[in-house]
């Protein structure tokens, strides 16, 4: 696996690409401080990424999963696989994270095109990117005039709290909640952000606040702990969170944390909005409660740069994502709409896009 | 200041006490990789010791309060203060972090018996840490015995979740929200802690784990972003946390992220508890709006062990508190009996304790 650093730090940012014959990652372990990129060549490198969260974030992971079968009928090529071997190794991109439907449903959606060739697979994998970038951009859009509807009155711009990272590295491009974020600054309409950290990995405060930073809009990064009293005490008009997984009912698997500001919206009576493409969206799950929760290892809750932060031998609890019942969400955006309470409305059929 | 190393690691901590003619504190900064005790012979190196949260917790505060007064006026006879200079350091003294009603109540508490000499006010002094740590060890009697009784089924013992260092670390020894788990633990029946780690400072994972591992309780430490979910998915029986002030509507403002417990509680249908000694009661303050939140440094939130977590000229948003609105709690338990809502109906005399 080869590594690069990029100079290159104004321009839309691309987190996932393809490249020669291997997919180009931007590592999201070491940013702030390092702006590197990864060339993975092999199903192993990919697989590690997607673990190690080196790539994370839903849409990315589609965009990965679907790439990342180009990438081991490549490396089948050079090996020599057979065909079980090659499935087996497409398996393993498909289950390196379990809660993300994306990472799934980009191995899935370009896997019919196996047998027209690496070719093939890789044009669909670059449409599945493509439509995802158009994806964020409509949703955006649509999110951005439904909260200007919504919230009507707002001296100083739509003061907005989100959690975790859903801007162009957690996706294609763009991003979704924060997509929506970007699209009121572009029109003028953005308040303060404020950026929940987003414990153990500190998504929004290394990656968040570098986005918000490169679109030079005004933010703070608060500890997720601070994210309920800052809706309670009035400092914000709507949260904005992404999702990794919306049942068929409309419960919403997102970092953990999330459902947090759910309650303290509904408290408040502000609007708890989740925004993402329509491909997050799983209509074989019919609620929440059969969304598998990943578990991640306890060391990144008890330690954080090389220092341990517990006493020898204590142990960790750290589930990864949570659920957010659909009763405390008010509006969830992706392309093809804003759908609203009850969910059972939404036009969640089987059809994904593309 | 001079600072001392323990090895004793077993037996009663005694994070506040008067030594010759000083204050030993446990310097809670270093704690869980290093045991050690601040001598303070100056009021400089109290109020540094209070801001830099070498002790904190409101009791323990309560204690170094009062025995400030004594400190102040031993430093006053050696420097040859005046009555006023003598006034003004110990308003230093009482003002040095504005949140936790007991540092003034401490300091306050003993003030009359300046009159009476530096012996008169330590035994003053001696007497609040006296009270305090038998009000713990009844208060959490009295908390235990309402919990077995609210919560009368559990196969394994009640589980618990909490928040912040509320323990002997917290107190001038036992603890309060703490004491009642030790409690529950040495009446066998304490089930599984969840100890969330409490972001920025880690109080959590870096004390409350250390006096629990002491103390053989079994737990796991959880990022704060986590405890709703793991309240909302019935993991847990009750939350029990401390205060830094108790408005006389029974308002309570305790450590950041406090509250988002207290909403998750409300929809689980399981209990959210309080527990603090009367003199955390403050009939001054009508209500949790008027209780002054202190803004801590920006740095706690933008790095950790050292290491900038944001890009750079990222800002930080960071009040050390929130208030959880008296609807949302169950119950209040001090060493003066366990009162349930409506607050009005509790015993908010004037009245202090002694």
């Amino acid at each position: 696996m080869l590594r690069g650093v990029s100079n290159d730090n104004v321009g839309p940012i691309h987190a996932v690409r393809w490249a020669d014959e291997g997919i180009r990652l931007l590592d999201q372990r070491v940013l702030p401080g390092r702006e590197e990129y990864l060339y993975c060549t092999r199903v192993d490198e990919v697989v590690t990424a997607i673990r190690t969260l080196a790539v994370r974030g839903a849409p990315a992971l589609g965009a990965v999963g679907a790439l990342g079968v180009a990438l081991a009928m490549t490396q089948s090529s050079r090996a020599g696989w057979d065909e079980q071997q090659l499935d087996a190794q497409i398996d393993r991109i498909r289950a390196a994270r379990p809660t993300a439907v994306n990472l799934a449903w980009g191995v899935d959606t370009v896997l019919p095109r196996r047998s027209d060739g690496v070719a093939a697979v890789l044009a669909a994998a670059r449409q599945i990117i493509d439509d995802d970038q158009a994806a964020n951009r409509e949703l955006s859009r649509l999110g951005a005039d439904w909260l200007l509807h919504r919230i009507p009155h707002h001296e100083k711009g739509i003061r907005v709290v989100t959690h975790c990272n859903t801007g162009a590295l957690a996706t294609t491009g763009w991003g979704t909640a924060y997509g929506i974020i970007h699209e009121l600054h572009d029109r003028g309409q953005l308040g303060l952000v404020y950026a929940d950290e987003t414990r153990p990995l500190l998504q929004g405060a290394r990656l968040t606040s570098w986005e918000l930073t490169r679109d030079g809009i005004d933010h703070v990064v608060q500890c997720d702990g601070a994210a309920t009293s800052t809706i309670l005490r009035g400092l914000v008009d709507v949260a904005i969170i992404g999702a990794d997984r919306i049942a068929a009912n409309g419960d919403t698997a997102n970092k953990i944390g999330s459902v947090a500001l759910a309650l303290a919206c509904q408290r408040a009576g502000i609007p708890f909005v989740v925004a993402a493409p329509f491909s997050t969206v799983d209509p074989a799950t019919p609620r929440g409660a059969e969304i598998e929760i990943e578990q991640r290892d306890d060391d990144e809750v008890l330690s954080w740069a090389g220092v341990q932060t517990v006493p020898a031998g204590a142990h960790g609890f750290n589930p990864a994502f949570d659920i957010t019942p659909r009763d405390l969400i008010d509006a969830i955006v992706t392309e093809r709409g804003v759908v609203r309470p009850p969910f059972a409305a939404v036009p969640y059929s089987p059809r994904r896009p593309n």
